[in-house]
């Protein structure tokens, strides 16, 4: 072992986590990393805040140098070369120094492929028009900040409303430019179910972001006579024309696996790289990590490419431990993410309503509104959520939340407890951290847990948002028992109401003859409701999330 | 069913969750709930910020009255009314209004005693004195109010550095007075190991508060001549006398069984009334909850007195649950806590070395500093990490942690892996919610579990920051490898210094006779050099947590 090549291709993330990992576990071996760009080791996800300015220094992008990682790792780095081929039955890679066209042969024992992702540019007619710009390394970035600095009253169009879109936004907004986002599906971060997206859709809105939802771009033009834009006329399919001074194209990422298909490695349906829980290729001194492969969903269990940076950094060091003889397993990706888009903050873990359709999997949705911290103390406020759950076992398949404090917690408690195959029994007994400032005594998560075992336990059954507006008045009544002052700032068109506290006294005026489905603010009141009438003989279903989520996913956002 | 009464014994936390529960489960039954203080429902938590004017409204410490639980759930609830007997063999509790006197019997079919805790006074000379005061309810904040109302450049003694001691001692602070804080162990928050508290005795000291560790209160006696105290002298066994314009009593609590223990109820060996896993005591239609009884310790498995607002709440609706036929179990207890003290929040779940230690339980505890979220987003700040996980299965089996950001998270994601029985290996693979205002591509929590897994796979062995004062400079050679800059601003006495980029170079000057204990700032760079030490021979120990948990840990703090 103490002669082992180990040759890198990829110096992000993965490459480098499994260079440094390398290190640690062979002092002796030879570790040799080729990088096509000019920087190993840089912030990816820190980019957008570098464009906004919350990141001053460029320099704080740059984890690492190649000087650095050779004074401390002993790794022979080479930015600037790119890998063109690899000749497996040789086992050797041939190389190109970018700048002198010089090429080499570099013989490797183990290969390890961090390629990434590169931007998606469809062929959209005038994509490549000067003002147009990808966000994935830091020479994109340079390029995007000397083309604005100058730029007064400035308008951007981002074309997709994914992290990287979003995340643009909010930075280009807070540089003052007037931000328009394009994208094709009907929300924005598709992570999210669409109940969930519209709170994004309103923070677009109430921080003067113009959205275009369900649209997309049929051509990027040149200003006509009367038009001005400093990069193009962005024109959508609806016919809509758009005066761009720039324009971000957030598009979403494919897979770099040429070098991996020309060198004849298996590759997934889906077009990335094949890879073992090893992080092993079809050829076995060949390893694969990051953005380039692809892994399986830990809840449904379908094959996916889920670029993220924390899987990404684990593969590298699973694949160094097993290049070293160390039995070391990647399992599966649930796909966490979290967005902080302006005041509010957006997460998810695990499946959401889509992808457990799509995999036939049987759920059961739950939405709730709990308080950031307890109520009593100043500053708490509610946060979104949705949880999705087997109706079997209560196994914990999925969470989304939206809020304005406390979103990154919740959704790292729920893909904990994912990680653990918890369920929603575990959850409600969950033992948090509680003090007024941080939580409640029943936290959030332990109320998800809770309203899911009344459901488990048939105690009450649900209503969606998505069914009020079917509603066949002849069979269901829908019934509001929230205050006055609150049904006074709106209400559900065709609801009767009748007060929580006053449901006891009033009961004779409902039917007993159709289902009433019972809503309040949230759906905790309604839910009070629900077990008062059924058990006094009532057909009752409880509507999850109630007003708060019908209203938010029921406001049309107009441009 | 529908004729069952159910009678409560305390209308806080526990006993008002199981009320609301019962009415959910039972909408005919009779629901009796006798509450001693003039008070239900109110939120004990939010008390010491209501009397530093955070929480201004005395109304938002009331979360429900005896009328909205009467008009929400039909309870009838009768405030300043206390239970002083239980007639077992006639299932009827004997009660006395307090304002009248009047005495009646109330009969039961189900009994919930959620009686609680009540603050310890202990028998010390002088205890009694006016202005001292401890902090349970409501009445008990409104009269420390009214004391320090017209108060200028008042002193406050606040006696036992626990969480209600350290809470009030923040919000003393913060409406002006000055406050020295008296405990008689050698730290504050016990549930923290020394050299994890001993962060909150800088922040206290940085804050202008009198840090008396190791004294305790002799006697509380009237100022002498040449004296000034509005309440007290407080006279330490130390000889040391305090002028105390007011006293605050935090010295801990005790259940409050007198109620259970005159009706023969079975009592632990703790003094808490003993339940089964139904909350069930040994009278099958008596149910006991919240702080007034005995949970089992979720690691160490002892019995154990832990009054938290989590449990107290669960547990009542865990004893509604089985009074009306539903099979429902409380597990156990893990002792998850959290403080913010002035800048800084301490938080804890699980065993901690002391319990470990007493319980015999074998444990490997490791320390580190990782940022609250990535480093080269503004903001980022180190948290301090204690963690003790299993030696030979790796499974987690406690926390700790300090920090200005981002404790209480983490606090919440290590309490749901131990409640999954999760394992350090667990850890290193979650998932957790990255981007860079939030987290790191590696998270704290992941660190944690990487930093165990070096260590239960021997690739590094640690040394502990205790064992530094006893090196014999015979046997064992201290190794500083932080950068020069680092190790000017001081270093631990007798160590060298080598930076960890210059250790190949220099690793002539390391001796092969003796043991190397190797540190930097904060662990992670020594681990490096560890490695390359131990592959080049050398026997070398990982000094976990590094210069800044050592550091810490042996700061005296003069009063």
């Amino acid at each position: 072992m103490s002669s082992k090549r180990l040759v890198i291709v990829g110096g992000v993330a993965g490459g480098a986590s499994a260079a440094a990992r390398a290190r640690r576990l062979c002092e002796q071996c030879e570790i040799i990393v080729f990088e096509r760009g000019p920087h190993v080791s840089f912030a990816n996800c820190g980019l957008p805040y570098f464009v906004g300015g919350e990141i001053v220094a460029q320099d704080s992008l740059l984890l690492q140098t190649p000087e650095t990682l050779r004074a401390r790792f002993n790794l022979d780095v080479r930015v600037n070369t790119e890998v063109v081929a690899i000749d497996r039955a040789a086992q050797v890679v041939k190389v190109r120094e970018l700048a002198t066209g010089r090429e080499y042969d570099q013989p490797y024992d183990s290969l390890v492929l961090s390629t990434g992702a590169a931007p998606l540019r469809p062929p959209i007619l005038g994509i490549d028009r000067p003002g147009h710009f990808t966000v994935r390394n830091i020479p994109d970035v340079e390029r995007i900040m000397a083309w604005i600095k100058d730029c007064k009253a400035c308008r951007a169009v981002v074309v997709g409303g994914g992290y990287i879109g979003l995340e643009m936004t909010e930075q280009l907004k807070h540089r003052g430019l007037g931000v328009t986002v394009v994208e094709a599906l009907p929300q924005v971060m598709a992570p999210l179910d669409p109940e969930m997206a519209a709170w994004l859709h309103a923070e677009l809105k109430a921080n003067g972001v113009t959205l275009h939802l369900g649209d997309s771009v049929a051509a990027f033009e040149a200003p006509q006579p009367g038009e001005s834009a400093r990069a193009s006329v962005v024109v959508l399919k609806s016919g809509r024309r758009i005066e761009a001074d720039t324009v971000v194209l957030g598009l979403g990422v494919r897979p770099e696996t040429s070098l991996a298909k020309n060198a004849g490695l298996e590759l997934g349906a889906l077009g990335g790289i094949r890879a073992n829980d090893a992080m092993q290729t079809s050829d076995p001194e060949i390893y694969a990590v990051g953005d380039a492969v692809e892994v399986r969903d830990r809840v449904t269990g379908a094959w996916g490419i889920i670029p993220l940076a924390g899987p990404a950094n684990r593969q590298g060091r699973i694949a160094a431990d097993n290049i070293f003889g160390r039995p070391s397993r990647y399992e599966s990706t649930q796909g966490t993410a979290i967005l902080r888009l302006f005041n509010l903050t957006a997460g998810c873990t695990g499946a959401n309503e889509k992808s457990l359709r799509k995999a036939g999997i049987p759920f059961q949705a739950l939405h709730l509104h709990p308080g950031s911290h307890a109520g009593y103390y100043p500053g708490a406020e509610p946060i979104a959520m949705k949880i999705l759950f087997a109706p079997d076992t209560g196994r914990l398949l999925g969470a989304q939340a939206v809020g304005h404090d406390g979103v990154d917690k919740r959704i790292d408690v729920f893909a904990t407890a994912i990680k653990g195959d918890m369920t929603m029994q575990d959850l409600a007994e969950l033992e948090l951290a509680y003090a007024p400032p941080f939580g409640s005594a029943k936290d959030a998560v332990n109320m998800a847990g809770m309203a899911a075992q009344n459901v488990l336990a048939g105690d009450v059954q649900l209503a969606q948002w998505n069914e009020v507006a079917s509603i066949d008045p002849l069979q269901t009544v829908l019934l509001d028992v929230r205050r006055a002052d609150e049904r006074a700032k709106g209400h559900i068109p065709g609801s009767i109401h009748i007060p929580l506290d006053e449901i006891r006294a009033r009961m004779n005026e409902l039917p007993r003859d159709r289902e009433i489905i019972v809503h309040c603010q949230s759906g905790q009141r309604s839910y009070f409701a629900c077990r008062i009438l059924s058990q006094h003989g009532f057909r009752v279903r409880n509507l999850t999330g109630s007003f708060r989520t019908w209203k938010t996913a029921t406001t049309p956002i107009a441009p």
